[in-house]
């Protein structure tokens, strides 16, 4: 798998809004997964947004290894990625989710009740598959 | 999550063809994660079925356990599984990589040169979310 910096072509399909699954470890180092949704940042790095009542947000705090694959338009076109998170943050103002929703579906997200946390991965590899 | 079996209404949703990823274990225990085509076979296990040359098979061979994403017709759909692969089996006939690539574009797999392994999950847990 290839290090980071990611190509330009790269960056141009994760700049998309596509569907996404991140693997995390669970406490006994099985894996979990769940889709996603994902924005790379202008610094290469990938937030993801977890409501404060996940379990998995424990887990990543636990050990922070992560995967994470991006499907593209056909079956036959991914990018998938390791990495580690390397930055929590208290979205205290929602601010980051409601970048993502608008993101993937236009708009704000709609809960601002319910606390989120904001995280950030740093990318270890890539690979991209027939993209 | 619930434990198996699966309903009705879960089985019915996994005998589509659908997009799905699959997390396993790194032999440092960090997670890695791909699209994957998968089956549910009528005894309750997932098929997934692996080319010999991915390094992937070595992986799961040291530490079976897998979690698989089954993203359905919306963004908001979808089924997680946890598991871990309880049998392995060289695909010499090419049987099983021919009904998944049936069961996905109708057309047996056009690739019957490399050496293929067929694996099947036994389910702990799954979660269905807006199904």
């Amino acid at each position: 798998m290839p290090k980071p910096p990611l190509t330009d072509e790269i960056k141009t399909i994760l700049a998309q809004p596509l569907a996404a699954v991140m693997a995390s470890l669970r406490p006994d180092g099985s894996p979990l997964s769940v889709p996603t949704w994902y924005l790379l940042e202008d610094d290469g790095r990938i937030l993801i947004n977890m409501d404060d009542r996940r379990v998995r947000l424990e887990h990543v705090r636990q050990d922070p290894r992560v995967a994470l694959t991006v499907l593209g338009e056909s079956w036959y076109q991914h990018i998938s990625l390791r990495g580690r998170i390397g930055e929590f943050k208290a979205d205290t103002d929602f601010a980051d989710i409601d970048r993502l929703s608008r993101h993937y579906g236009g708009n704000p997200y709609p809960d601002h009740e319910h606390p989120r946390t904001s995280a950030w991965i740093d990318i270890d590899h890539w690979h991209g598959w027939h993209v």
